[in-house]
């Protein structure tokens, strides 16, 4: 077997073999594959497609390209909750806990990642003392001792994903249905997952701009997931708008806490239950979806979540006081409320650029080595369908430099658009494909 | 203007701009653009195919890429030869004095090259003391002195071909029409042709398998001659056997002497005097190809052809003598007849694998750095279509190496098909397409 002969059928529109695929993945990972030669053979696969076998072997080559989170020891299903992205998304901070205090057993690992804000991981080391660097032998104790843990991701998973996708990035091969159904669905298996419920989002803020595309992936990884063996579930959410109110590091886990205490924000409110009540459903505590939701707002009610979150902190050294009173988080310097122009009622808040101004004001990373600004960001005050009147704020910036926050208003004021006559509210949940 | 667009852009169908094709050619050329993103846009670009507009703009960027050979001060139509390659072709050592006894300017610049046996100027080396590396100056003085000199390509012509081309070679890209019309076109450009006769082979033997093939090349070829205002022929020619009777440097050169000097072997005289008289014509000496067929065979026998030859070699500073008496070329240390087992027709001779036993034996160069064979080779005794009885001898194998030659006469055997019944002499001239 040689690489020149797998691009060449490739190339040719032959359906490559696990043999081949493995081949390849290995190779490129330990670097005997060149660059020019997987960007050739990524090219072939961007143009000419790639068969259900073909994309669920080259997802699975990915996984095993690296440590694999092994936990077999905890003796329960595990099911791995996962976002495409979104603006906004405070998801896994309310979900996560919610969950486990339902009796699931977490064990989350998330990476940093690139983006409009920072990750979920960014997002807990706001809260002080909160350590996300854990070794794995403490991570899954953690995991037996209070069922809930959620790390950074300290293994090596995925390597050759890593690799690839950034030859992706290089080679403009991004936007592949079955490349980006693969490069999930490896990181997920290599995490330990044995069932999965996905957030695909949709809209402006996702990286699937429409619904078809959404569906398309969503298929892709069903199938992968079926011939891999990990049941998979996937809940098409709206990110036409940004989700809830806040998006920023800090402003976000205190929509979370807030949220977990009982002030539930319908749209985050509606996206929490779906996933969860999956969740719940993949994990074996109920088939019923709806009776798995009302369990879960009684979790919220009963505060039975909200404990769970805190035990969460303490376990990983946070320190509470800060979500006992979420006054204590450090404050931006300036917080400046942007008022409406006109009165009538909000038709779109384009998520995609809110999230680009809050990245400006420092939210996020372009590269791995930025340090983000856990505290800048921007708060809602209306939402797509809200009636709003002349000079009633419709947001507040919260900014750290006065440069930054006037261009931060200028743009802000390009992304809403209200108009005269009634608007119905987004609908957060738009499709169910497992 | 970024590669990254260009990449996209031709992933997704879309025609390039001359602009963007130099961009990239540019890019690449002076490493700005790196090899995994060429890659990625060439196996698009095979993929998807490419315009005649496109091929023609990549040929031109190709071309200006490096220094371009200014013939100009000669001032009379300059027409080049280039054939897309064969085994036994002797084609330029013949031809081109020829055509330089008949009142063509010829500047011919060749390169070495990988393959069986060595270019044109490796055999022209066979001739002790002449000179192939000569500069612009005295090879532009040489050609207004005699009308002829033939020297290897000292110039840095189309650097953006050769770097192309070795990519293409690492990524399973080298068989696609558009990009080898434009690789061939742009290296004719750059060595200041402005009208080019192609001899276009086809056959086991040559780069195009299959008259399909060589037709659609050559209608590349054409598309793009005519977008660069360059007028251009190609000559389909056989290439299923060897051309002529010898394979190897030194014993080509034999061969072409002693065509010149009146013993013509018939396919070979077929394939000079078409490619001849179209060269008289598009050099503007006569329309009429016949006419100019005539010319060319009373130029063979009237010997001005041997007589041009034999000024070129003294004027390169090659000791004539040799050619007066090719008994003076060294000989290979074993010179063994192979005889027929059987009686009966050629059928056939495989010209790629009698191509690959020469250069077993040592004639050709498989990396750059190789030292050629000059004295080895197979001198055939008999053709396609020739009568044979059994203990006839078929061929000569000509070896410096008891091992290799042992393995030349089994190999040998092996790619010479003898029938009972009797077998056609192959077509030398396939078809002309203008």
């Amino acid at each position: 077997m040689n690489i020149l002969d797998i691009i060449e059928n490739k190339r040719d529109k032959k359906e490559l073999t696990k043999e081949e695929i493995e081949y390849f993945v290995r190779g490129y990972t330990e670097g005997n594959i060149l660059d020019y030669q997987a960007a050739a053979l990524i090219m072939a696969m961007f143009i000419n497609g790639m068969s259900k076998q073909e994309t669920t072997d080259f997802t699975l080559a990915m996984a095993n390209s690296g440590e694999i989170l092994d936990l077999s020891k905890l003796d329960k299903i595990i099911v791995d909750k996962h976002s495409t992205g979104g603006v906004g998304d405070k998801v896994s901070l309310i979900l996560l806990p919610l969950v486990a205090s339902a009796g699931v057993l977490v064990a989350k690992m998330s990476g940093r990642g690139l983006g409009f804000t920072g990750g979920t991981v960014d997002k807990l080391e706001s809260i002080p003392g909160y350590q996300t660097e854990v070794d794995i032998h403490n991570f899954v104790k953690n995991v037996e001792n209070i069922g809930i843990s959620m790390i950074s991701q300290t293994l090596n998973l995925a390597p050759a994903d890593k690799k690839i996708y950034a030859l992706r990035d290089s080679i403009s091969c991004v936007e592949s249905i079955p490349l980006i159904a693969s490069s999930i669905m490896s990181k997920k298996i290599a995490s330990g997952a044995q069932k999965i419920v996905l957030d695909v989002t949709v809209g402006s803020g996702a990286f699937m701009q429409n619904l078809h595309d959404a569906e398309k992936l969503s298929r892709e990884m069903i199938e992968i997931s079926k011939l891999a063996n990990r049941e998979t579930v996937c809940v098409l959410t709206n990110m036409d708008e940004p989700l809830g109110y806040s998006v920023g590091n800090s402003l976000e886990v205190i929509e979370a806490v807030r949220f977990l205490k009982g002030e539930m924000i319908e749209d985050v409110k509606q996206v929490v239950l779906e996933l969860g009540a999956y969740i719940l459903k993949l994990a074996g505590i109920g088939d019923d979806i709806n009776k798995n939701k009302e369990l879960l707002i009684e979790n919220i009610k009963n505060g039975k979540a909200y404990d769970k979150f805190l035990e969460l902190i303490k376990n990983q050294g946070g320190d509470i006081s800060y979500i006992e009173n979420t006054e204590k988080f450090s404050k931006a310097k300036y917080i400046e409320p942007i008022y409406s122009t006109q009165e009538g009622y909000v038709k779109a808040i384009n998520a995609k650029e809110v999230g680009k101004i809050v990245g400006n004001l420092g939210a996020g990373r372009i590269r791995k080595e930025d340090k983000i600004d856990l505290s800048v960001g921007i708060v809602l005050n209306k939402k797509v369908g809200d009636k709003i009147a002349k000079n009633e704020i419709i947001a507040y910036i919260h900014a750290n430099e006065k440069e930054k926050l006037e261009i931060a208003k200028e743009e802000l004021y390009k992304c809403i658009l209200i108009v005269p006559t009634k608007v119905d509210k987004l609908q957060s949940i738009i499709k169910i494909i497992d």
